[in-house]
């Protein structure tokens, strides 16, 4: 089994396209049927399977989550890290911290429309650890 | 590794029983400590592991997520694909998209009321396809 | 491939931190590269990454996630299992069943601020079964 780490550069709230860089990862293991598991190293920001084709779909998602769990609840008490951080530890818990799709003679098994997303929660991070397990 | 292919017959929204299918899977592998992971290759109808013994509970978890999830949202701007494609969306990404079963003395160890779902977010649509893997 | 039960011991709604049980069984393990696999044989209890450093972040999910799903609600017809049953099934729904967690140089990646908790959604329950699976 071999891990590889992706380090994300992220710019505040959103979704950010990983799928090329697994694809990658994938293509240079050189296996044919394995299973990749993906797991971010976070609890403010998330994994994502969603559709890769129109972005409105993204900036939907991610104003229906805003309005779901809104920052300025009178109902958080961990408010110390700002308004952005109890939301953002909601949202990971409601969304997936690991992933694992299969690989099918050598090619991740996507459907036609799924792309691989990090969905970050918070405003002011610069960087997410994501890792990528390979396992043959 | 050993992947197949589940092609599931859908007609509307719910759930949708895939735990004989499977269990049959797993049972012709013969294998005896192994991990079957099940990945949906969809965004708009989801994986779920939930209560096998009464059928209200489905039709609650229903209701309840439709409620949460309206069609005819205001937020929507991805609405070319109907009413139904934006809550399908929303609804997946609050469920999964892989689940990892163990299977221990050659049978998976769901609990005694667990029973595994697809479940289905849009109206029209007539097949899905789940992938289900098992890593020994 | 190794599977190992954990019983935890759970009274009442909230995060019981399973950490420390997982980190030594992947210590007794004794690999150098794997993939941890927990899954959760329950319909009415979670498994959640999240925040370990200020207890607020667990009571703060618990009240916000009991808003969300509260019980008592009308809409519910699955209500035979007393008002907590239903809003268990909900919560499960929406949350992890299972997670997987690379192995890297012997040591769970696990990030600097990520714990692994079982969360309970029923009042009275008092035993939860949680497998873990070590995949070399």
């Amino acid at each position: 089994m071999k891990h590889h780490e992706l380090s994300v550069s992220v710019s505040g709230q959103g979704l950010y396209d990983l799928t090329e860089d697994v694809r990658a990862l994938v293509a240079a293991a050189n296996c044919e049927d394995a299973l990749v598991n993906l797991f971010i190293r976070h609890t403010s920001a998330s994994l994502l399977i969603q559709e890769n084709a129109d972005p409105a779909v993204g900036r939907d998602l991610q104003a229906w989550l805003d309005r779901l769990v809104p920052e300025n609840d009178g109902l958080y008490s961990h408010v110390e890290e700002g308004p952005d951080d109890m939301p953002g530890h909601i949202k990971s818990a409601l969304t997936a911290v690991s992933l694992s799709i299969p690989v099918v003679d050598g090619a991740m098994a996507l459907g036609t429309w799924q792309g691989i997303y990090l969905w970050e929660h918070r405003h002011a991070v610069l960087s997410r650890s994501v890792l990528v397990s390979i396992l043959v």
